[in-house]
């Protein structure tokens, strides 16, 4: 099967699974609590997670940001026209709420991004989008959301577009 | 005045001032998106608050991490024995609820650290200390809260401690 052109008659509808560390590995980390090495800090006061994703910035000038992005919420089904990628940096984003988002993936071919996979998170969940991986732009479920969000500045071109000949959807199960 | 040492009939109550940009400067950044430079992405359904915080890190196989640090709720009034301090590398809190949190820095003299300086947080602010700035551990008020922290891994070490000949007291207005 060509990945990266479906047929109209294939179905373009995509819906979300639960965002696991297993089925995310090959798109980046989940930066989450659950699961993660820890040890006691402060005199036992405070627990450390230590080390959750892979901050990778590359390219003249590179180093690592942190921003906040505010975000709308998205409507469901989502319609999917385009995904992007940053070639010379990862980018992790973590929500300052307890309110899910959802995560968009794709698998690069040589013809282009193939079709896309879809997580939802759970409360508490974050991610780390490594560097060159395709993925849809930040969707909030439900209401707005602000995201801390590291990734990287410096010189160079570190944004690839691609819109798909026809949109998917993507919806919850 | 002897900074670093203070005679005891000298006041070793510290009450907490409200976090700005202006008074926290010499110590590190605010992360907030209140007077934070931004520009809107994804087709104005994001605003991006760009570059908040100074990421330093340095020393042999220096790196940024991403952490989750967990910290128990502190007493007030907060009993201040010691500070700390990373000479390789600033270190970002990110607070991922809305709970205010006291943030404990001192200026740095040729005897040690000078009397401590307190902040509270408003709702919504984050902090990066910058590289080798004496600082109190993570106390957040009222309850336990999550952060997410961005510090430096690598080798080397990258912890100093101050223990102050009589503690200070930190505490509210």
């Amino acid at each position: 099967m060509n990945q990266g052109r479906l047929r109209p008659s294939e179905n373009r509808t995509i819906v979300a699974k639960p965002l696991t560390r297993a089925a995310f590995a090959p798109f980046g980390d989940i930066i989450e609590k659950d699961g993660a090495q820890n040890f006691a800090i402060n005199d036992g006061n405070c627990v450390r997670y230590h080390d959750l994703a892979s901050v990778d910035v590359t390219g003249p000038a590179a180093r690592p940001l942190i921003n906040i992005f505010a975000a709308q919420a998205c409507a469901l089904p989502l319609e999917l026209k385009m995904v992007e990628r940053h070639p010379l940096g990862s980018q992790a984003f973590m929500p300052l709420s307890r309110n899910p988002f959802l995560v968009i993936v794709c698998h690069d071919t040589p013809l282009g991004p193939a079709p896309p996979q879809a997580f939802v998170t759970a409360p508490g969940q974050g991610i780390n989008l490594k560097r060159n991986v395709w993925h849809g732009v930040l969707t909030p479920l439900y209401e707005a959301a602000d995201f801390v969000v590291v990734d990287r500045g410096g010189d160079g071109d570190n944004l690839e577009e691609h819109v798909f000949a026809q949109p998917f959807r993507v919806d919850l199960p």
